[in-house]
């Protein structure tokens, strides 16, 4: 492999896409893709296809294309997801609840192993097959099970404060769905989900339309 | 105002994040904030902040900084959400029965005026001051209440369809929570949010660190 630290971010945030589409080729026993093929698919360009996959190496055979199987695993391989990665939830309100029965964590190589949360009231309870822990113990739940990444649904005042110990306990990737913006140390790697920002995006839109 | 229309897509997507930073120097009444103080506050750096609102007009004093008020007016204006936008949520599951009750959307100038499902057991039920209509329903429930926006939390297959449905009825702005890629007409922004795709680029991130 080609050294992925030199893999533009651009490029690791289209990779999950073109992964998504490959399978649905693969789910069709399409044996090759070519870029133009991929990028209809892909709702991207095939000049866009080829630059992101020239970064990950050798992949396809020019006037040939791309052998679909091939390239799933590579891409996997890159993205780190050929076995199952541990996640924790932290934060089980309405939101966390609703997290922790998305189908799609699963189905992506993503397994949450324990749910955490501050209401005594949850602590103990059942939800899928999880029982809620006490965010008290998040430092030897982190331990026992063995978690890299966290989730966090947790209100916004609470968000820093457990974020720190989450890093103290080890965990190095950090789903934040949280309205907070996070300050972690290097070598934790973030990725915020604001939902009202993307409303704000799009009322930015339809104001442009509106003029 | 500048042309709105000039302002490249990735400083629209850091306006919101702006407005909050500037939202919460407001609250502790600073009166003048300068591009370092407000790039520390957003975790950015200050030629990032002086570059984006470039974009914006002539907006700060040289030397002075920046009039808070003032620019949580203007870039409210450029956001368009100077006042109240509405959204409906297609969708009822787990998922989005947690969208509904997502304090984030009010406080940020959004309102849901109806909820829309396919699932008779759910139609008419209440939730959150909300009555569930019948997504059969959808073109007179886009008319009846104005809405511009429409948040999809619906399953992955069902999802292009309804969509289509959405753009006849009016609505030309779509944030999609449906795990899958939209086709849409040229004027309807999307924005497209994947808990799966977020928790992928974290293990490459993990991936690289354990190289």
């Amino acid at each position: 492999m080609n050294d992925a630290s030199a893999i533009p971010s651009t490029t690791i945030e289209r990779l999950p896409m073109y992964l998504r589409c490959l399978l649905e080729a693969q789910s069709q026993r399409m044996p090759l893709v070519n870029s133009q093929i991929l990028a209809d698919m892909c709702g991207t360009n095939a000049a866009q296809v080829r630059k992101d996959f020239s970064y990950l190496g050798e992949l396809g055979t020019r006037g040939i294309g791309y052998d679909v199987n091939a390239l799933v695993a590579h891409i996997s391989s890159v993205l780190g997801i050929t076995e199952l990665r541990r996640a924790i939830l932290v934060g089980f309100g309405r939101f966390g609840s609703a997290l922790l029965g998305y189908p799609g964590f699963a189905d992506r190589g993503f397994e949450i192993v324990a749910v955490l949360d501050a209401d005594q009231g949850k602590v103990g309870t059942q939800a899928d097959g999880v029982t809620v822990t006490d965010v008290a113990d998040l430092e030897d739940v982190v331990a026992g099970t063995g978690a890299e990444i966290a989730i966090l649904a947790t209100p916004a005042r609470a968000t820093q404060a457990v974020v720190e110990r989450l890093v103290g306990a080890g965990i190095r990737g950090i789903l934040n769905l949280a309205p907070v913006r996070l300050s972690v140390p290097e070598g934790v790697a973030v990725r915020q989900v604001c939902l009202s920002t993307e409303l704000q995006v799009l009322s930015f839109y339809l104001a442009q339309k509106a003029l």
